[in-house]
């Protein structure tokens, strides 16, 4: 890949194993080209030597405790409100923080554009699934949607997947309670039905909630509400999982054994589930992408989130999205009419 | 348990493992004193000698692959619709089928009164969780909701779970996707309003999706739209994870040895997520229980769902359930006009 040419604003805080983990991941990312913007505390960050990353000295910061909305608007000084004003500015562009996601989904709202023809942006997840990473949004940034919405979440993950994760001609499906178009809430049916008859897009109708881990589709769409909830319930039941194969391992001495013989090989399913793998959340349908990993990232989260934002600006990313929007909005006409083309 | 003078109505089609494992289920059942009234084919069920049960041969039933309202409309002869009828004409207690959820979901709400002062019968399943189950509802009877549905569904388990689980005082939480109050969409935050003004339910406030296989709440209450994802995520990330187990497992011989060690100490584990465990679904807040095995269940399955169905006769569940949202209703006014009690 190849990033000459972007160059990334990094919100410097909200790394929860520090600003060594911070800067080794900022290491990573710029030797593979990335050009950086650093908003963190001088005294604590050093990027001595590093080519085209410069380190613009924020001492301000806004943690998960605080309240994103009104933080962002009063606190102009704070990191992630510093990253999303330079890539407003046209200083770089792509944000990336490892800080609260509700006060990056804040900041960018406010401070970035949205692109062309976008009602909603909407924050999408990578899923780790057999084989590939399944695009899922909403998952959190609208609670309450119409058909519309959904739609345009489908042409965003659509476009977001192709342009950026490189799947070619990505498969989408909408989350619902059955595979049958007629199955769902209102707005869900009525979604596939204008799916249905889009077809510049690949969809595969409904998916259920057994389809998002089994990777079924390469994009799965839904509301801001469900999304949340199906993504912390997928973590939660890994963890549980994961929880009892312990507890049954330390039982007996025996099955002890046999835990500890299969640590190695599941050494690979735990970077399969780590979040640093995954590159984080994913707000689309703005002029700039912005991108929020984990807090728990290790330098290699920290430079796969920089990565996904560079790459997202490399291939201009929301142009191509605006264009998908404009195409879809023309043929809406004549879809709406029950003309085929 | 004293199920004495309770008759349950069992659809006698619908187990996959066949009429054998439906006997087998039938004589557990039988054994602890629950009575029962078995509508399936006389020559291929053999119930005799068995002390309370009767057969009343029934030929025709109702598969998952059938239209659910269409064919319970239709069919009036269909092993689910007898057994419903036979509830509701008083010659049984409650009903119990491991055949199609939809069709024993619309056989039930067509065919047994609601329960007075109930708007909209929820279906609720016992998610497994270390130490307990969750009940967890409404998991795809009520797609769209509005909150007076969610507080209902919240006193419709708490009912159950107090006066058939056994759970004293239960603890009740209303999923969303923050623990705040103030989050979730707008019907979900007007129902924790209400709840959290109900001094007789011990409502816990706002859950996440990783607290239900946590279990921090007895009962979990949301819309049937989510809960129905909700339920097919958490089988299906648990599928995935097993699978990526056997996965490594299967990678080389040393872990293959180590996994074959831990085969015996997961045999607990495998047992609290089999759906033998759990009982199935529940159709919650008619005059008469009806309970939906899974029609993989095996002899204990079949023997838990009747179990369960038998109990919540013997406990009088609907007529608690009533007494509770009348005692609701009586301080509505009380509620909406400010006074505490």
């Amino acid at each position: 890949m190849d990033y000459s040419g972007t160059t990334v604003a990094l919100d410097g805080f909200g790394v929860e194993g520090g600003f060594d983990v911070l800067e080794a991941g900022i290491r990573e990312a710029a030797a593979d080209g990335v050009k950086l913007r650093v908003f963190g505390p001088r005294g604590q960050i050093d990027l001595g030597g590093l080519d085209g990353v410069t380190l613009i000295d924020t001492s301000e910061s806004i943690s998960n405790e605080d309240d994103p909305v009104s933080s962002v608007r009063s606190r102009p000084d704070a990191s992630i409100v510093r990253a999303v004003a330079d890539a407003a500015a046209g200083d770089s562009q792509g944000v990336v923080s490892l800080g609260s996601t509700g006060a990056a989904m804040a900041a960018a709202t406010f401070g970035l554009k949205r692109s062309r023809g976008v009602k909603r942006p909407a924050l999408a997840a990578q899923v780790p699934a057999p084989g590939k990473a399944v695009l899922f949004l909403d998952v959190g940034a609208n609670l309450d949607v119409r058909a519309q919405h959904l739609v345009q979440f489908a042409w965003l993950g659509m476009a977001f997947s192709s342009a950026v994760l490189g799947v070619d001609r990505p498969k989408v499906g909408l989350l619902s309670v059955g595979e049958e178009a007629g199955k769902g809430r209102e707005a869900v049916v009525e979604a596939n039905g204008i799916l249905s008859r889009s077809p510049e897009i690949d969809f595969i109708g409904n998916v259920e909630g057994g389809d998002i881990p089994a990777s079924t589709a390469d994009v799965v769409v839904t509301d801001g509400f469900t999304g949340n909830v199906v993504i912390k319930t997928m973590e939660g039941t890994a963890k549980a999982v994961g929880n009892a194969i312990s507890g049954a391992a330390r039982k007996n001495p025996i099955s002890a054994i046999g835990g500890l013989m299969m640590k190695s090989a599941l050494g690979g399913l735990r970077k399969d589930l780590h979040p640093d793998t995954t590159g984080g959340a994913i707000l689309l349908g703005l002029r700039k992408v912005a991108v929020v990993g984990h807090g728990s990232s290790g330098p290699e989260g920290v430079a796969n989130a920089i990565r996904v934002a560079a790459r997202a600006a490399a291939v201009d990313s929301s142009g191509r999205t605006e264009e998908m929007l404009h195409r879809v909005g023309a043929n809406r006409g004549a879809i709406d009419s029950g003309r085929d083309s």
